[in-house]
């Protein structure tokens, strides 16, 4: 690998290494589905990404998107809150990735909000198999952004750190706000 | 590898990425000498370690330590400040790691300060080859810890981003201050 790689990057870094064929795994922001693609070609034929979204138009984008590259079998598409995942997903997961911020190319007045997003980290949390994980890219060049980023900064500080570990990668350097990314894994 | 993995063990995976048989580089923080011993494998009979301690003890220590495991003849020690690196080592090392804070079960009252630790980070910088690495394991636990915490990641932020990346890797729901570490990337 490259020394160092830009947090989006990462994300997937740590899913790679995480997630296995025939897993179910969460995309809790679906957005315009990239994130669902990458992690059904993790899960594989006999895995299952449920992909969740508020916004209409970003299930269809992305039911859109799978449905091209052949591998909607793979998915559930989810036109709700990621705090309600308990109600929709049963049994652990290895993996649920977050990606905060407004939809790319949407409205940008339908942004996450700080307390859903930690509600629904926290929920994740409960969710994880062993060694399981959630990845949060954290954007803070949003109005808003910094808010949320502090919001779910404090959560993660506050995890038992013998269930869990809380990672924060930064790229400490760069002009333009890039997004930060958090890791959190469960350690049993 | 695990998904999240302590900032400690991090620097070496970042070096392992970074450094082959053969290369230069340097311990700028001698101590104990486990950093020059784990460089002194990287680098191989052909390659070269460069280890700096102010402390005769450390220097003594470290000395003992590559002996014991028969590798002194890849080190040179050097009881001097790291801020006059540049005085030493001639030519691109791949590789200078930092371990701050005091020497461990040596004298607590010699820390080291943030001043010389952003100058001697300042001109290891210079010394770096393209795609050279610098980790910084930096604790926050004793008197001047913060501080010098501060230092390091304010001149970090400062980097020119076209020639460097900077990134800081934090374990954030521990109790008892782990060590952060920062990894400086020449790009060119």
């Amino acid at each position: 690998m490259p020394a160092v790689i830009k947090s989006l990057h990462m994300a997937r870094e740590y899913i790679r290494s995480c997630v296995r064929e025939g897993d179910s795994v969460i995309d809790a922001t679906a957005g315009n589905g990239h994130d669902t693609l990458f992690l059904a070609h993790q899960v594989g034929d006999k895995g299952k990404v449920f992909s969740f979204d508020l916004q209409k138009e970003a299930i269809e984008r992305t039911g859109q998107l799978l449905e091209n590259k052949r591998m909607i079998h793979r998915v559930v598409l989810i036109q709700d809150s990621h705090e309600r995942m308990p109600d929709y997903v049963v049994g652990p997961v290895s993996a649920i990735m977050f990606n905060l911020g407004y939809l790319p190319g949407g409205d940008r007045k339908v942004i996450t909000y700080p307390e859903p997003t930690v509600s629904a980290l926290s929920s994740g949390l409960m969710m994880l198999r062993p060694k399981g994980i959630i990845t949060v890219t954290i954007y803070t060049g949003h109005a808003g952004g910094i808010e949320e980023s502090n919001a779910i900064l404090s959560f993660c500080a506050g995890l038992n750190q013998d269930q869990f570990t809380a990672l924060h990668y930064r790229i400490i350097n760069q002009v333009n706000d890039p997004p930060s990314l958090v890791v959190i894994e469960k350690i049993h």
